[in-house]
């Protein structure tokens, strides 16, 4: 196996020397492109799903710890959140940063409209969103998380593009969920829905747009709201799903974005558990458990439904389970590397990307045989995004 | 509102000139472009959805009546399968037809495969499917649709692109399913299911890959294959769902391909009936029934699920109509124009462009507001297709 700390150097080098060099970047399609987050550097690789290769490394946006990303319409512009509040719109065809704004003081990442118009940014601090002209990057809404009769602002969590030009958001703080109709982005109206439960720490849509979810870090259970019956209000769904058992520490909280769908189910991470939950989508109660290897962080479907990933937190992080769906037991165990952060399937799910921090490397596997395609060097990878991104919702 | 068809010749010298006076074409993502197919003329239209505009006109693609075509992993080429057996790889950050062969004497379309390196040609003469390298379209394998004892070749309907790189398709002559695998595409592995039901005439996948569907022109109900599990072979569901009713002539084949699937239920076109009906896809049992306009030809979910459009067969082909998923009622009828033949709803579904043959015009709607966007003109436009269709399984 390739040795991929040895390369990184030598192939920062050579992607910075093929852009210099090259006047007219070579004319491609953006549909197979990806970017995958390096972390230490501040820097984002360009990856091809097809060549299984790198093709450029862009510097200079800032601290990418927790950083994430949207994709433009087109598929060519990657906006990156950072979390030191910039906003930067990365060209994936020149491989440069086209404009970068500092937005916020603390960032932990946004969503692109339904129509590709329109960037949210979900800030810690202030807490609140602002939404951005996607073009240009100019302001045009800011939408302070205020709450109470002091007017303390809140943290902004969970984040999402829900149909017709809205996002959706929870108040970490305040136990909030607010939805925001930014089709007149000038005068957004905004729906706030108090008492949603306590600490909403990360929330998700469903694929189709109807359901928004927020865990909740302050109780047991989540807070669910049907999009396409708002005035229903928030629910409370999988009430004391850890009751009973023994508490245990949190390592990491698992990222709800990444909360899997498949045919009727949910998989959900159960926080603190080593166990991913069985939803049932229809009567939204819990339908199984599945055993796993540690804390779940990342509950990734396949794209078509038949496996689940898992990857863990510390001190399991170095596994990624495959859960076969119809039996809904673990088939297969890998080991990508140390700290492993993030999984992305290529669009038709043939195969994986798995990001391997603390071995600087992100290892690609096919899902059926499961044998690893190709290992590519990365400086403390962390999160990997494809351009398929672009055209679905809740991503 | 424009009168298309006084812009037509114009149009197309414009794209023309544009290509022509251009060296380099522009750097441009791939994600919001599409392709209409001009039936009449042997042309395709290049748009963008962004902008909402015709960006070239491309010549040169033999007999384009009932056309269809699929899109390489980048998003970048289209392959258009001709009436006349041409296969046609049109590169559209170019404009051009980079490459065309006559595969067969009389082809109705293809499929490209999961990870993007083969294109599959369904063929009615002479009858069988053939697989192309997706680079350089090379023929790699040939199976011919042999059936009976007296060798005869058998009309190719209903391929499909399965996990696996595998393609599914159905023999209208012989009443069989056939799935192969092309993992090695040298040598296919292909497994026969025989008696699967009289006169296949067209066939499906559902977005997950796992159920492949016949309509059958010969029996009153479809036929049904697990591809999870083949071994169950396959099962025949939905019998006699016009039992009982006048026999009806139909005036257009339904396209299946279209098929909706929302949430657990799939909208079907009842042949001959002036109904949409709705299946259970847990038991595949019938679970409802819609009445609409005419006999329903394209049945297509909105990407939220949340509504389903028809449009019809002759002679009721100047209408669409819009299903409100919920109450299963029709909610609005819209009138693009004289013979709707096709449907594309942009990727996130804010938007559908509508093709009405004979005003030679393309009509983009809101999905929510049902306000027309813009009209484009187009020489007889049939099948629109956008290069989203490239990450999904089943398109």
């Amino acid at each position: 196996m390739i040795k991929p700390s040895q390369f990184v150097t030598t192939a920062l080098l050579g992607a910075t020397l093929a852009l210099a060099g090259c006047a007219a970047p070579a004319l491609r399609g953006t549909g197979d492109l990806g970017v995958v987050i390096e972390r230490a550097s501040g820097t984002v690789q360009i990856v091809d799903t097809t060549q299984l290769k790198s093709i450029a490394t862009v510097p200079g946006l800032g601290d990418l710890s927790h950083a994430s990303l949207v994709y433009s319409r087109d598929g060519r512009y990657a906006y990156v959140f950072g979390r030191d509040g910039g906003l930067s719109k990365v060209d994936l065809l020149k491989g440069v940063v086209e404009r970068r704004i500092i937005q916020a003081g603390n960032s932990i990442g946004g969503a692109v409209s339904q129509d590709g118009s329109l960037i949210a940014a979900q800030n810690y601090a202030p807490g609140g969103v602002k939404v951005f002209k996607a073009d240009t990057l100019e302001l045009l809404a800011d939408v302070p998380a205020e709450f109470g009769t002091q007017g303390q602002r809140s943290k902004v969590v969970g984040l999402a593009d829900a149909p017709g030009n809205c996002f959706v958001w929870s108040l970490f703080d305040a136990g909030e969920i607010w939805v925001g109709d930014f089709s007149n982005p000038g005068a957004p109206r905004i729906d706030k829905y108090r008492n949603a439960g306590r600490e909403p720490y990360d929330g998700m849509i469903t694929p189709d747009g109807r359901y928004y979810l927020a865990g909740l870090f302050g109780e047991d259970g989540m807070a669910m709201l049907d999009m396409w019956h708002p005035e229903k209000g928030v629910r409370r769904i999988l009430d004391g799903y850890g009751k009973g058992q023994e508490k245990l520490p949190v390592y990491k909280m698992p990222h709800l974005r990444g909360w899997a769908v498949a045919g009727k189910y949910a998989y959900v991470p159960a926080i603190g558990h080593h166990e991913v939950l069985v939803v049932d989508t229809e009567t939204w109660k819990e339908a199984g458990r599945i055993a796993v290897a540690g804390q779940p962080v990342f509950v990734m479907a396949r794209p078509d439904g038949r496996q689940i990933w898992v990857n863990f937190a510390f001190p399991d992080n170095g596994s990624v389970q495959v859960i076969d769906v119809e039996t809904r037991s673990v088939v297969k165990r890998l080991e990508p590397g140390r700290a492993v952060l993030h999984m992305e399937f290529t669009p038709r799910g043939e195969s994986v990307w798995i990001s391997a921090r603390d071995d600087n490397r992100v290892v690609v596997y096919d899902t059926v045989s499961f044998a690893q395609r190709v290992v590519l060097p990365a400086a403390a990878p962390s999160g990997i995004f494809f351009t398929t991104r672009a055209g679905r919702t809740g991503f």
